[in-house]
């Protein structure tokens, strides 16, 4: 098999040296011609969201009537629906692809053949996709490690995304801008680590993601800030019971998602 | 060394079985005679935080001239003030301790000769205590594993611990008990059980915690709520220079704090 791959960051560099490590024949399509992109059997495209689709619709002559194309896009709202009507007309198949998978550093340095080893690829092809496809997709991408795969809606992937993986973004870098931070050597065990860890990630990349997710994030960010002023008022009024209640909420709802 | 601990939960139960395998003999303190108190070099009380001081007022008369007692409480405002009286007009001595350890779980089943490898334990000395006394309880607490000693007083550890231990178990609390958490598997990596590991933590044990230190924890969680609002003001505002402003400063606050 012959994969491209658009944009070597973190994502595309660890697509590029896994597949390579399976066997496969990878190629850089950046500034590939027309003949190169049209000999790939799959197209993955790892650019950051907001230029997937016009890359896609730039290149919709190109790709081989029988490829295969996804992407690596964080939020599928802003990448799907602008496919969708090219994807429709071609002869190629376009499914939105998510790997959950990354580092808290990015860039080709940070690529690894081994980044997609245990994870779960999300894939949001269109109504219409033959099934066929999708269940060739997971194949391939098996090949490369992952060994869970859901498929779903763009919208419902925005959702669910802005709770697992934004919402956990935002939280890590409030968490770490304390004025207690800088002296927590000495203070601090596993919990505080696990807090701040995602704090390290590129400001461009996730205000880029944030903002194209703004609606889902914008409701997971602000259940959180009310759930806790829920803790805030039950240790300003010292009220134990109420504490113990959302403690063990709390601890249910984490037994319940394992 | 006789080593004396009184309460055998996560945390006492690993002391036992860490100065135990250190050499050491180790007595349960748990309805422990007068005499058999009075048999211990070192006396850890590792029970919660408003029963540590009672206890130690309780044998103050049972201790030995030279024993030094330590505790292992989280919370040290509502400890060390208690026993300094007593302590004083004794001539045993005591300073105030937290070891800087824990597990998702609690309870004497889940203690572990090897906790403390590693951690960091910190001391909360009074003014007065000879520093020879500080210096003998690292070297034994070094024995078991703790790599790294601080000593402050009780405020500010309850400032620090607020913020690097409480107000992590607060969010990630806060942060599972969110409708979509139930439905996770597949749409999750890292960062997701990071934010929610210690969400499992005993609902009453916590509570005791938090309430022990109302005023430090409602200042740090306060604080947090203020700070996730300013990442939601500028994703519901689409204010990406804010928004990468807010992110540059986290990366560089977890930067600083490595």
């Amino acid at each position: 098999m012959t994969v491209g791959i658009r944009g070597m960051g973190l994502i595309g560099g660890s697509f590029e040296k896994a597949f390579r490590k399976a066997g496969h024949e990878v190629m850089n399509l950046k500034d590939a011609s027309s003949a190169e992109i049209g000999r790939c059997n799959l197209v993955i495209v790892c650019l950051p969201p907001l230029l997937v689709a016009p890359w896609v619709v730039e290149h919709k002559d190109d790709f081989a009537a029988d490829a295969l194309i996804t992407d690596a896009a964080g939020v599928k709202g802003v990448v799907c629906p602008q496919i969708e009507p090219v994807a429709k007309a071609a002869k190629w198949i376009y499914v939105g692809g998510h790997p959950m998978a990354g580092k808290e550093r990015s860039g080709y340095a940070n690529s690894d053949a081994d980044l997609y080893r245990g994870a779960s690829m999300i894939f949001t092809p269109f109504g219409g996709t033959p099934s066929s496809a999708v269940e060739r997709l997971k194949a391939i991408f098996a090949e490369i490690g992952f060994v869970r795969f859901v498929v779903t809606d763009p919208a419902h992937h925005d959702e669910m995304i802005a709770y697992t993986s934004q919402l956990a973004h935002v939280v890590s870098s409030a968490y770490v801008r304390d004025p207690l931070a800088a002296t927590h050597l000495g203070f601090s065990a596993g919990s505080f680590q696990d807090m701040t860890r995602v704090a390290t990630v590129d400001p461009d990349i996730w205000t880029d993601l944030f903002l194209s997710n703004k609606g889902p994030l914008d409701a997971v960010l602000s259940r959180l800030i009310e759930r806790l002023g829920e803790y805030r008022d039950a240790i300003r009024g010292e009220d134990a019971a109420t504490l113990r209640k959302l403690l063990a909420e709390g601890r249910a709802a984490k037994e319940a998602s394992k």
